[in-house]
């Protein structure tokens, strides 16, 4: 095989695969060539992912070692992603009244998700964790994107236990600006006791949610090793919960003056 | 640069910018080729996809034409994945009683929901459609990658109308062994009258909540041009809905003798 398409094969296979080990045997055995041409193909194919912005290649020589691919987004595209986000959440006629922005469209557009789900996974990359976890609905697709990226699998939680889910463990909680008790569910066999979570949500104004989440989780024994949100409300300045890597912070929703301010958050760059 | 790096370069970008097309002026300003090169390159990067069998590029010379890259899966990738679904939804641990199986966790698993989205993208690739619908929750993690894969929004109706959906449209439909009524509500500004949708579930016993679904698009007057379910019951025979492509069928659960019967449709083959 000529060196060129050996070169796209191996992007392709390792980009396919991300935070998956492979070993040098797997690929010189696949393509016929030796550990220096190998070698040498896997700096080719760094140099490309540094190019595009989209991550690198890490590999780890001898026993417990292998090559793999750890996915991620260069400053420069997520300083963009984040520009596109702020205008795209600054028009007036996403305003739903009592300081909600519709965004829906958003949480569930696919490359918005994708370039999240990137600075979540490279942030996040050398934290040992089990599993990511939100809670249904509208992070699903970032939490779904960032587990794939991380190889992890998604456990969702549920509002309400569903028969579906098998036994599971509710809690209440309080949640939302008047402090309503709501209801979360998570299935027993989703996981396991003394695990550890990444948790991914899309918006979170008091915390009162992440609380939640938090807790259930701490009914398995399980402790939240990280928290990444897409968009996180300045106000109340207190929240419920610390230690959240929020991308875009609503600063200021004012109705009556038509004013929608939104800050990139810097805490984001590597 | 080098050839081997614009080859590179080149399905990096196209791979992750499915069904978006590019000018060849775009590439051949990127990297200062001729189109003559271009071609070669192009030509190039098909083959490597197809021999991983992830799907093909293709090339529309003249106005209004592009290069792009249409995901899919090989016959052999898709019949592999479907043997590797029916033995890990096998295990009679599964089963929940009343010929229910526990799937989240398949369902939120990133690599069957990559392959699982693959097959739908690949087969309705040239379906012409306006969005990708699905309702919450366990289909949302796989209609999400059907929709970035076909380069649509995904647009997620919800079982209770929220207050951050602003103003929707809900209907009650019957589902389930016990026929019981259930709500789903939609955004108005999610969908546009006139347009067509693309349904995609995980799962489907009667077919009322994909009715359910067609249901609430036909008050907007929206079409529903192609329908895929990852799970669909042999029973009962007579379903509410008909035209879906199911990638499984459950043949048989049969709790009393620890009996799980799944069979791989041989319709999704191209």
């Amino acid at each position: 095989m000529k060196k060129n398409k050996r070169i796209g094969m191996l992007l392709d296979e390792l980009t396919s695969n991300p935070n998956r080990s492979f070993s040098s045997k797997h690929f010189c055995d696949k393509y016929g060539i030796a550990k220096s041409s190998l070698s040498e193909d896997i700096r080719l194919v760094n140099e490309i992912l540094g190019e595009n912005g989209s991550g690198r290649i890490q590999s780890v020589s001898g026993a417990g070692g292998g090559i793999k691919y750890i996915p991620g987004i260069s400053n420069e595209r997520a300083a963009a992603l984040q520009q596109d986000l702020i205008e795209a959440l600054s028009d007036k006629s996403r305003m739903l009244g009592g300081g909600f922005l519709y965004t829906s469209d958003i949480m569930f557009d696919g490359h918005f998700v994708e370039d999240m789900a990137r600075i979540f996974a490279g942030r996040f990359a050398e934290t040992p964790a089990d599993y990511v976890v939100t809670v249904e609905t509208k992070g699903i697709a970032l939490a779904a994107r960032v587990a794939f990226l991380l190889d992890l699998p998604l456990v969702v939680i549920r509002r309400e236990a569903r028969y579906s889910e098998g036994s599971t463990v509710s809690i209440n909680y309080f949640s939302g600006a008047a402090e309503h008790i709501q209801k979360m569910s998570i299935a027993k066999r989703a996981v396991e006791p003394g695990s550890k979570a990444i948790v991914i949500d899309d918006f979170m104004r008091g915390g009162g949610s992440l609380k939640g989440i938090r807790d259930i989780l701490g009914e398995f024994d399980i402790m939240t090793v990280a928290t990444g949100v897409a968009l996180v409300a300045r106000e109340p300045e207190r929240k419920k919960v610390s230690d959240y890597l929020p991308i875009l912070i609503i600063e200021e929703i004012d109705e009556e003056n038509g004013i929608i301010r939104i800050s990139a958050n810097p805490e984001i760059f590597l």
